[in-house]
């Protein structure tokens, strides 16, 4: 989020980091500064206009609506917010004007989500009935620690799983991203089924989903394959994804031109390529994203939400 | 191959590997004996009565046909003759009975259809109409080279790609298996396709397939969403997989059950599991399916159809 920030319009603002008792008094680096950190209390945001929150949903429960009564606009990493009527859930790329009706808080969707409803919204225009999806999710998803899991079970193949994930997750995959509700379904997927719903306004999208972890550092991927009302070409999705802002169109196979992790780490703009059809199916189309889920995924979009509030 | 051999009705048989001047004259460990490698030449087969093949199509292409005409029924591994409609393409537990319209030659199918079709085929009984997959699938499927290169990167993170893969594939995903073809699909993904309709004798069916490496060693992963013409509920759907000859049934969210490589590595039955339905969609199932694609999506399928041939 820092990083994300000292490059952003708001580089050279005052930047109050907030953390538990665990991490006050701690200093960060930013740009050639050192941030001295303060304790996330009650009355700690009398002085604060925007808010990033990035700690979880229960302490956005508990402290954004204080930051909002404070007096501070708060831009929600969490999940606590977004399925709330009264919260704009934006992707700036596509539902900027929604942010206009907040009323403090304002979430910031998914990563999963986010990534996926980039080349989602521009195929609104041919009529989007149905979403298949599946994920290839990085362990950075799970933090810090689950990088250091992963990096220590690939050099040594006897070490046993945890905490970060229920087995070993080197060499292996595991169709299970944060945990399991009602249905059979994982609450990850039920929020890339109903935060798309959302963001593309359209209540009645079929989203079917499954979302997996795989033993990937960081940037997220993604299989879709959708259908739609109106013939569509692969020509003209092609020049839809190119020219649709915070997408980048790579999708050359004869050049070995394709999104993957290893390219779209680090990098704002989601990858999106390998756009097919199959046979005959003018209303089809199957395509491929890889995004840094943890910038165009979450800091990056949380920052261009705050910007387009202080244009 | 030689390991499923020696646990299969043929163990006591008498093995002649054959293989290229380069390994001829070598030694193959099997079971407590040492097998001399011979010359694979043309009048190789004149003692030979079944042949299993796995050294590429041209192999399969030049030597096949003459194993036959000196006496042999070959079991071909590659993909050289699966299309042929004269030749039958077999999963036992599938299509045994179309074995016998065999000229001399039978097709073992691609390892990750062999896996789905396991699970498509009691799906038939409600009317199989649409599949879209998405696959994860392991390196050993581009040989042992492979596994040799995604161990070294794992502890190297500098090391450069190849030569097994265009780019580094630990911490890696690529969206691409063997290689591309005319209309921007991989001939995985087409061979999953046609293969699929013809062992499924569903010449119609839609199958939309997107065919993806991941770094894992062993066994391959799918993602497999499905829509019938006759309403299916998710107990029915987990009934019938469990009773379904080469699957298991892994479906116990709770307690962390569900098909993954790890557990799938070593093992014939194919793992299925997460096993669900879209809300109110009696018409559609999504599942997840691991499967060791040496075992039973190669060596253990061909030595079954051996088996088939001679009860």
């Amino acid at each position: 989020m820092l990083t994300v920030l000292a490059r952003s319009r708001f580089a050279e603002e005052q930047i109050l980091p907030l953390a538990s008792a665990r991490s006050a008094g701690s200093q960060l680096p930013y740009r050639d500064q050192s941030l001295a950190v303060s304790l996330l209390e009650p009355d700690a945001f009398s002085d604060v206009q925007l808010a990033l929150f990035s700690a979880g949903g229960s302490i956005s429960k508990t402290f954004g609506p204080q930051a909002v009564e404070q007096g501070a606009i708060v831009i929600d990493n969490s999940s606590a917010f977004r399925m709330d009527p009264d919260v704009p859930l934006i992707v700036p790329e596509i539902n900027a004007s929604a942010i206009t009706q907040h009323q403090g808080i304002i979430a910031n969707p998914n990563c999963s989500t986010i990534i996926m409803v980039l080349a989602l919204a521009p195929l609104r225009a041919f009529g989007l009935k149905e979403v298949v999806v599946s994920t290839y999710q990085a362990v950075s998803g799970a933090g810090q620690k689950a990088i250091e899991e992963l990096r220590n079970q690939q050099v040594d193949p006897n070490l046993a799983a945890g905490p970060s994930f229920p087995y070993r997750i080197a060499d292996n995959v595991l169709p299970f991203v944060d945990c399991f509700v009602d249905g059979g379904h994982t609450r990850e997927e039920l929020k890339m089924i109903l935060e798309t719903r959302k963001i593309l306004e359209l209540p009645e999208l079929l989203v079917r989903c499954t979302c997996v972890r795989v033993p990937v550092e960081r940037a997220h991927s993604e299989a879709i394959s959708v259908t739609v009302e109106r013939p569509i070409t692969v020509e003209q999705a092609r020049s839809l994804f190119a020219e649709t802002p915070g997408l980048v169109l790579e999708d050359d196979p004869t050049s070995h031109r394709y999104p993957m992790p290893l390219s779209a780490s680090g990098r704002d703009a989601v990858g999106v390529g390998r756009v097919r059809q199959p046979e005959q199916r003018s209303d089809q189309l199957d395509f491929w994203l890889s995004g840094d889920q943890l910038l165009k995924g979450a800091a990056l979009n949380a920052v261009q939400i705050a910007e387009r509030l202080h244009p």
